[in-house]
């Protein structure tokens, strides 16, 4: 077992995988999971099944947060643990299974509870994208943007798994930035992220994260304290937590950062990770959804890493199951725009979806999946996905 | 019993309670407390003891969450039980006492699990102050501030009882707005705000609450997502929670609001609270604190329910434990100020302490005490104090 890497491309599992799953036994995320009659518990996804952690005697709980709080030797042992368990040449399982649920028997929960959700802001292209729409088109970014990872604090409390329904919000919306109303929100939109969780102080694993949007409750409540119910009625996960040892081979080099940053936020490279990022648009009755975005997780300027740094500079400790959003990712083209306000530039270039209808922002009734994986050579390191479908206020 | 009035101001306790005393019987405030080997448990304080409720069978746990979640009912039944056992025409623990425990004896815990901390911006003083020393002194409050209450969220892992070291964050400061360097803040500020903790979608009841700021962090970090790491490193609370009931004979009309609040914002009068608060610092080794600031949380535009239906009006939310913040309470006069941003106008104006020295912000050593208390017919409703010493970065 000393040379076994759980990494190796030529691993094979005995549970079936398909070809380009998200989900091979290079993989192995964990999530917590109930079948029916059970209490929820720790479960490790393998192509269309999950590992019960717990029936094996391998995990207990209803959160990953004690996991996540025992540090990197622990989640070693227990990926090594798992491949091996699921490797095609170990008898041990594969000639007597148990322990093996389909994911179609199974309901998914948040992996951790989550004490504190910070958002990020570290795409140098969307900060370039919302400073030339609203600020100055000359002068897009702020001069702090560049010497630090702008981030704020959001509500843990709708931080919610994927699949949960996106109740349009309500809110005081203002035309003329003196006077408002209150009213559902016009301009509802979504915001591709990755999100990571913290353990031991550490970045464990990754998610995707959709921070749904109210641009217009926003742009009337965000000074000069930031962004706040605006962000609040929900942010949506992907359930299988990617932990960073899967995720290990995918490392790349980040974007070149000038100014240098400051010692306190110098990480080694390569600081990013080369995650392929869709977003996918259905309105109700569609026959099918339409791609709206492609990016990639590779452009970020500000690393998770400097992130973790940054957000404990000022010495102020982090829990296990704090989890941390990237901000909205955006490429350098239009097609690879993070959000609608983007996509469709504050509404003056609407997009024109296969159903023939146009999007600025989301109609009640659109579906919002988001997918992201890590190509492999022969395999992938994959999401699966976040969705919401919009229902009305 | 059906007749009995635990805010009746000629009920008297058993248990010694001197005059003008923060705790008689008429407060009955919560904390969580320990004693010598025993489990974390909740107590009712009463004069300079603490009634066990764990003890007494009244209430379990390490937190008072669960009594949050219970709602009204149950807490109007918890303070009639707890008034009429520490009566003192009921023999029942007079005779023969229990469960009494010296505050001496005791050391204090945080009184919930904060789930989320929010901290908004309430002080149409404050507020002006602020807008008058940074943005433009003929127009100092942004048009959305009195449509709705500002509020951002802050950090709930860094919410702490009073006591804990103030530790001099560090973080990157700038001098032109263009560059930074990281270093110890060196404009460690105060805000002397109220807190109320949230429990079955209500106000259950209210601490005092410092939001310690590094001004200069700020400065730099806060736009355009708002307070970040120059509020996350502590935030410090009083360890006793008043309760609603004990403070309803003390509700007073607030402030005229205009624009009239949109209906979602409507709450009937009185809406405030008339607590009377201050502020004292002492320098290392000084024979005894000055105070430096006092004003009444009466003065607050935007009252504890309005900021509760604000934060609930886009459809989100909140949890039993949650913490709202007043933000910083601030009256009309220079004294009242409830920062020392305001109180020495951004340092131009330093305070002078008794012991001769002068404060801008906030030096090595130096106690902050906060206390409150509201002002009865021969008898106090107290808050007791939240305190905090500033060490070395």
């Amino acid at each position: 077992m000393a040379t076994y890497q759980p990494n190796d491309p030529a691993l094979r599992s005995w549970v079936p995988v398909p070809a380009a799953h998200d989900f091979p036994i290079q993989n192995l995320p964990l999530g917590i999971f109930t079948k029916a009659g059970k209490d929820p518990r720790p479960g490790v996804r393998i192509g269309d099944h999950i590992l019960d952690l717990a029936e094996l005697g391998l995990l207990e709980g209803d959160s990953l947060n004690g996991l996540m709080e025992r540090g990197p030797a622990a989640w070693s042992e227990l990926r090594l643990r798992v491949s091996w368990l699921l490797n095609e040449e170990n008898p041990e399982l594969r000639d007597r299974p148990r322990g093996l649920v389909s994911v179609k028997d199974a309901e998914m929960h948040m992996p951790a509870r989550v004490g504190d959700y910070v958002d990020f802001y570290s795409s140098l292209e969307h900060a370039t994208n919302v400073g030339r729409m609203f600020r100055d088109p000359a002068n897009p970014l702020l001069p702090n943007w560049r010497w630090l990872p702008i981030g704020y604090h959001g509500k843990s409390g709708t931080v919610t798994v994927s699949g949960a329904s996106v109740r349009r919000p309500k809110g005081q919306l203002s035309r003329d930035n003196q006077t408002a109303v209150f009213a559902p929100c016009r301009r509802l939109d979504i915001e591709l992220e990755t999100g990571f969780f913290i353990g031991a102080n550490r970045v464990f694993g990754m998610v995707l994260l959709n921070d749904w949007s109210a641009r217009d409750v926003q742009r009337w409540e965000y000074q000069p304290l930031g962004p706040f119910l605006s962000k609040s009625f929900l942010t949506s996960i992907s359930p299988w937590v990617v932990t960073m040892e899967a995720l290990e081979p995918f490392r790349v080099p980040g974007p070149p950062q000038d100014p240098k940053p400051l010692d306190h936020l110098r990480v080694p490279e390569p600081r990013n990770y080369d995650i392929h990022l869709e977003v996918w648009l259905k309105p109700a009755g569609a026959p099918r959804a339409t791609s709206i975005c492609s990016t990639n997780f590779r452009h970020m300027y500000w690393s998770m890493e400097q992130q973790l740094k940054h957000l404990t500079s000022n010495g102020a400790p982090v829990r296990s199951g704090d989890l941390c959003g990237s901000g909205t990712v955006s490429g350098a083209g239009p097609g690879s725009f993070g959000s609608l306000l983007e996509l469709a530039w504050n509404g003056t270039q609407p997009l024109m979806l296969e159903t023939g209808e146009e999007r600025s922002f989301l109609e009640d009734g659109d579906t919002v999946t988001m997918r992201g994986w890590c190509e492999g050579a022969g395999y992938r390191v994959g999401f699966g996905e976040v969705v919401g479908t919009v229902v009305p206020a």
